[in-house]
This record gives structure tokens, C-alpha cells and sequence, in this order.
């Protein structure tokens, strides 16, 4: 049995309405990786009485934030993308790929499954010093039973590296490959007869996810699959309504999915059935801003509809080059008018809600010691501006 | 005598057109910290000869940046500005100080001289992490003799600090100070006439800004400022035209301003005016980001006529809370849609010319060797996405 006392820290979570806890002089107990207590110093006088306290130097304590929405396994550059968007004759343009999500698919399938893992865990080196504890990690750039299983395989061997966790998602059903082109139905049949059921088998898969969207797959064409993954018994998130309204918020919320993600362009129809649904809105603002979207989601209305809202990176080349989830919070200040609260409420309790986890996310009684320290005065720090933030891992 | 000769990495600046230079397989080679050739390997065989070759790993050399526009030096926290405007009952909102400029003026005049030098280095080691080598630092949260110079004071007390050399601006024309209130020309007076000169001659100024703008002073109000500014050889710039149209930037113009500063409500007269007059548009997309403005620069109307444009953080504490030059470049292009390569040169070549220094922000012999060296292949990767990019510095 370990068992360990930080103190001489501040305290910060969200409760279960929203609101922000704060503690100016806190102390947490933590006995084999789990919280036995985390309050006012004042509250834990039989602790410190007991046991030695390590000293936090007045750090602000939180719990480990939780990127629950990321692509973080793939090879290539889609700089060539913005190029083609943003200076069309750049000479150095031919240096980069472009073609959106099927150029990452290219590069991903011709890279050693050692290179893809050598670069992803450079990506969460980032992700740990910014505090990341616990990240979902999605296949979607293989597009065939042997690509989707690699890329699901080496999330799972991923998971533990720099003590975090990962989640996986399945995404077969992220771009129609080349091989099935104008054949949409026929590739979600080969993702529903046999590449899904034979991965969840393999247990590869913790959740499933699609896109909806103008630039993904229709509703109709991606139903069966979001049917297999309820037999199965998989939880459902989906990518939808980011370029444009396809019906996907309806489509996700009538499975009961976990989370909506991006739904830029959602429906009021879709947001009124999401309230009291328990789906989360996964709100992806660094994806906006690259893209240059320029309708942002319907925030007033998942407030009003009390529909939670959690911020992650989407960490991709080609959409959201970026491992900063801290900027991601911020940007959802900035760009989508998340009150701050919210903000920092999105990377940590309503992540985890996100992606079903119950045991994170919070500093309650009972919850996991993923704790980690940060050099400032207050929480609100973390999302309201962007400065250099490295995080202390706590135990 | 030293002499240094980097080999095996790539090399990228900008020529005096803006096109890039990019050469795949480079040396440098230095003597006396400056640079006496950068170019390709099967040019220097003649060094390889006779130099020992430090190996640069297949880094990219790139000139150290410059960010040409900050308030470094501040004490406080402007959170409760963001907080007023992004959720005005969050109970946290008293933990921190709003009210604008002023409210940063009072935190700063009542902090200790050593607290404002350590809030500043922990700025400039952030700075100096990302890669930047020279930095521009205003005075302007003083706002009377005693609390300008001590500003500036700080400021030329840091240059040299982890080898960044600091440019001053004087920025007594920033806000008006409360003992003024409804007096502006009475303490544009007291700028002009004492202050200025005084600062001025004890060597505290390299050059002078002013804030013309509806949030700012008047055009009409500054002009003497600007006057005497001109009748002591003291090179002149100006934050102009940033949340309203004030005619700031015909008048800096007029006066041959080196830069004019935010512009997003520059009139069309003076951009045309600009044409060819070797003034400098530095751009702010940070503190368009943090203030939800809804007009960008004139970027089109500026290339059109030609008109240098550079790229700075505006570091500070209520508008543009971030230390981050990589990041202000991102969002040049993300949402101001400047190319790559502009972005690119907007924190070199051209942040140089904003502060009239012809000795850096490029690869030519002559030029001051601070050489910074990054992991990437092609400095596109540092300006059109946001990774965790840590800055080697050479020599
Ligand atoms: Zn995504
Ligand atoms: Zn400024």
C-alpha cells in the first residue's frame, strides 16, 4: 500500500453542475493511485498529523486533462493543404502532401509501424508536458483490416508511455478509399461485416466513430454501421456537421452516442434532442481555425439545452496540426465564446464524460491519482491565455 | 579571432523581394559572430578544407527571430478584462485586475523593480526558447517620468539576457494616467516636453510609439508628440487604427514612421500612401484573437502596394497574453491569410526592417550570426501548424 500527501497547493475541478471548485490552500491524499480525500488544508489535520507531506511550492494542483478527440497516429505532412489554400504557386509546395485525409492514409499505410509509433510518441511527450494524463486515440488513416488493426495496435501499445492512457476509437468509416471509389455502401458493408466485428473481437476497440458531414459519409450511407456497432455493443461517437449540415448530430444522438463532435453546422432539431441525452459536444476549435471555418457551433444553445461540452485537440496533419490542448481550451474562449470555466470544465470532468470514464477527469473521493501541478495562481491561467505551461506529473 | 562552420542542415531566410531561400544541404560560416557565408555545401569547399565542421544534425538554420512589438515588461493579470467580457458572474472574476491599460499601470507601478526583471525573464525565457534573439520592449504602464524610466531602465538592464539584445520604445502616449483624466493634451504636454527629452537623453530611447486610435489618443492630440519626437532624431512608430478608424496611420506616415502597428481599420489614403515609403505594417493577430475583433488588416491592399509586413506577438497583459512569436505567425496565416512565406519573413527579414536594423533577420555575409537551429525540415512547419517547437541557438 503507497499512500501520499501533497500540500502547500491550490485546488481546482469542475462539480457536477459546472461550476469551478477552487481551494486556495488545499491538501490531497492520495493511497494506491486513487483520491482518499482532496480538500482545505484546514479539513485534513488528521492527515498531516500521520503522514509526511510533500511540498506542491504553491503550485495549483488539477486533475490530469484528458484529450478526448485525437488522430495521433499517422506519417506525412499535410502542409501542402494550406499551401494550396493559401499560396497556390509556392514553389515549395510539391515538398508537402496534399489531397486531404486520403494523402495521410498514403503516408500512414507506407510507414513502418516503428516510425508511425517513433512519431506518435513525440506527440505525447507533448501532450505530458502540457498536463495530457488520459487521450483517445482514433485508427481511421488505414482503411482496410490490416491498416485500421495497425494503427488500433500500436495506440494499445502506446497506452502506459509517459504514463498516459490511451482510448481507442475505430474509425473505419473516416474517408472512402481509393480502391472503392463511387462504392461508399459497399466499403461501410466491408467495415461492418468484417473489419469491425473482427477488430472489437481482437478487443482493439473501445468506441466507435464515423464522419458525417458534406465531406465524409451521408447519414443513410453510414447508418448500418452505427447499427453494427450497437450489436456489438460499442459505444458510438461520431465526427458530424462540421463543413455543413448531413443530418449527423440526428443520426448519433438516435444510438445514443457518447459525444458529437465539431457540429459546427448542427441542427436545432438535434440539439433539442441531445438535452438530457447524456452525449456530449465535443467542441474542436483549433480544426475551425485551420480550416477557416467560419460558423461556430451552436454554444448558446448546448448551454441552454444543458448538453455538456468538452474541448479537445483533434490533433491531425491535415485539419489540426496541433498537440496543445491548453491552446484548444483557449481557443474555445477566443473563437467559440466558452466562458472560462467551461473551458477548463472541457478538458477535464466533461472530457472524461466524453469518453464514458467515470474514475477521472475530477478530484473526487474515489477517482484516479492522475494528478498533475502547474506553476500558476489559478486554473483560468491555463485557458485564458498562452504562455508556456509545463506540467508536473504528481506520484 | 573565433570562427565556427555549421554543416549538415537545411538553411532558410527570405531575399529582399520575399521570395524564400531555401537551400536543402548548407553551411555557415561564421567569424566574430557574424556571419561570413551561408550557402550550399558545394559552395564551401574551400571551409570543409580547412574548418572543423560542427554537425547540425540536419537541423534547420534559420535567422533568430524577431519579435519587433511587446510590453514585456508588466506585473498583474488582466484575466478580470476577459472575465468582464466572457462571463461577467463568474465568482472568480475579483481574483483578478481589469479595468485596460490602467488597470496594468497600477499593478505595475506599485511591483518592485527586481519583481518586474524576473516576471520579465521568465517572458524572455520563453522567448529565447522559440527561437528569438532580438526583442523590441515598450515603456507605456508607467505613465510619469519616474515610472517611464524605470521601465525603459528594466528594459536595457535585460538586453543581453539569455543573448537577446532589446530594442526600447517609448510609449508615454499609451493611455491617459488617472491625474489626467480629461486633460489629454496637458499630459501630451508634459510627454513632450519633459519626459521625452529627459528619457531621451539619459539613452533610454531608441525610438517612440504612441497609441492613436477611438481607444487611444486622437491624431490631432499626438501630433506635437510626434513632433518633438522627429526634432530629437528619434526614429517613430505607432500602434494605429486598431479598434476604430483615428486617422493614425496617415499621421505616422506622415511623420516616416518605420511601422504602423494592428492597422485593422487602416484607411485606404494611407495605404496608399504607404506605397513606397519604406514603413512597415506589424501585424497583431493575437490581439485580434484575444479582443474578438471582426476587421483584419488590409493584407491584400498592403501587398498590392508593396508594403512590407511583419509579424509580432504584442506581448502583454490584457489584449495579447501569450510570449509566443511561432504562434502570432500561425495566426497570420490561419486568420489573416497571409502566406507562409510572408509569415515566415514577418518574424525575420521583415520584423527587422520594422525596427530599422539592417544587421539581421537573414542569412547574407555581414549580418549578425544569431543562428538558431530547429528540428524540422522546412520552416513552413514553424509558421502553419503549432507544435511544441524548442529553438537551439547557435554559436
Ligand atoms: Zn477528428
Ligand atoms: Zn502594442
Amino acid at each position: 500500500m503507497s499512500e501520499l500527501l501533497f500540500g502547500n497547493c491550490s485546488l481546482a475541478d469542475v462539480d457536477a453542475s459546472g461550476a469551478l471548485r477552487f481551494i486556495a490552500d488545499g491538501l490531497v491524499h492520495v493511497r494506491d493511485d486513487r483520491i482518499v480525500f482532496a480538500g482545505p488544508r484546514a479539513q485534513g489535520q488528521h492527515l498531516t498529523q500521520r503522514l509526511e507531506l510533500l511540498d506542491m511550492e504553491s503550485m495549483l494542483v488539477t486533475p490530469g486533462l484528458i484529450d478526448c478527440h485525437t488522430h495521433l497516429i499517422y506519417a506525412g505532412d499535410r502542409l501542402g493543404d494550406l499551401l494550396a489554400q493559401r499560396d497556390p504557386d509556392d514553389p515549395s509546395r510539391d515538398r508537402f502532401e496534399s489531397g486531404g485525409i486520403l494523402a495521410t492514409v498514403n503516408a500512414t499505410n507506407q510507414a513502418s509501424r516503428a516510425s508511425l509509433a517513433t512519431l506518435a510518441r513525440s506527440r505525447i511527450d507533448q501532450m505530458a508536458d502540457h498536463g495530457v494524463t488520459t487521450v483517445e486515440v482514433k485508427s481511421g488513416y488505414g482503411l482496410s483490416m490490416e491498416g485500421e488493426r495497425r494503427l488500433l495496435e500500436i495506440a494499445r501499445s502506446l497506452s502506459g508511455y509517459r504514463g498516459i492512457e490511451v482510448i481507442t476509437s475505430f474509425l473505419g468509416a473516416h474517408a472512402l478509399p481509393t480502391a472503392y471509389a463511387s462504392r461508399p455502401a459497399d466499403y461501410i458493408a466491408l467495415l461492418t461485416k468484417e473489419v469491425m466485428p473482427t477488430l472489437a473481437a481482437e478487443g482493439l476497440i473501445d468506441m466507435v466513430d464515423c464522419f458525417i458531414d458534406p465531406e465524409g459519409f451521408s447519414a443513410s450511407i453510414v447508418t448500418p454501421y452505427l447499427e453494427r456497432a450497437s450489436e456489438l455493443g460499442l459505444p458510438i461517437r461520431a465526427h458530424v456537421d462540421q463543413f455543413g449540415a448531413a443530418g449527423g448530430g440526428e443520426l448519433a444522438l438516435s444510438f445514443g452516442a457518447r459525444s458529437i463532435d465539431h457540429i459546427e453546422h448542427l441542427s436545432s432539431a438535434a440539439l433539442a434532442t441531445a438535452r438530457g441525452s447524456g452525449t456530449v459536444a465535443v467542441l474542436l476549435p483549433f480544426a475551425y481555425l485551420h480550416k477557416s471555418l467560419t460558423s461556430i457551433p451552436p454554444i448558446m444553445g448546448l448551454r441552454d439545452n444543458q448538453v455538456p461540452m468538452a474541448v479537445a485537440t483533434d490533433l491531425n496533419p491535415g485539419t489540426s496540426p496541433t498537440a496543445s490542448l491548453l491552446l484548444a481550451a483557449y481557443l474555445s474562449v477566443t473563437l467559440y465564446g466558452l466562458r472560462p470555466v467551461e473551458a477548463f470544465a472541457g478538458i477535464t470532468r466533461r472530457a472524461a464524460e466524453a469518453l464514458g470514464l467515470s474514475d477521472r477527469g475530477r478530484l473526487d473521493p474515489g477517482c484516479r491519482a492522475d494528478l498533475v501541478a502547474w506553476e500558476v495562481g489559478h486554473p483560468y491561467e491555463l485557458v485564458a491565455s498562452v504562455f508556456d505551461r509545463r506540467a508536473h506529473r504528481l506520484g
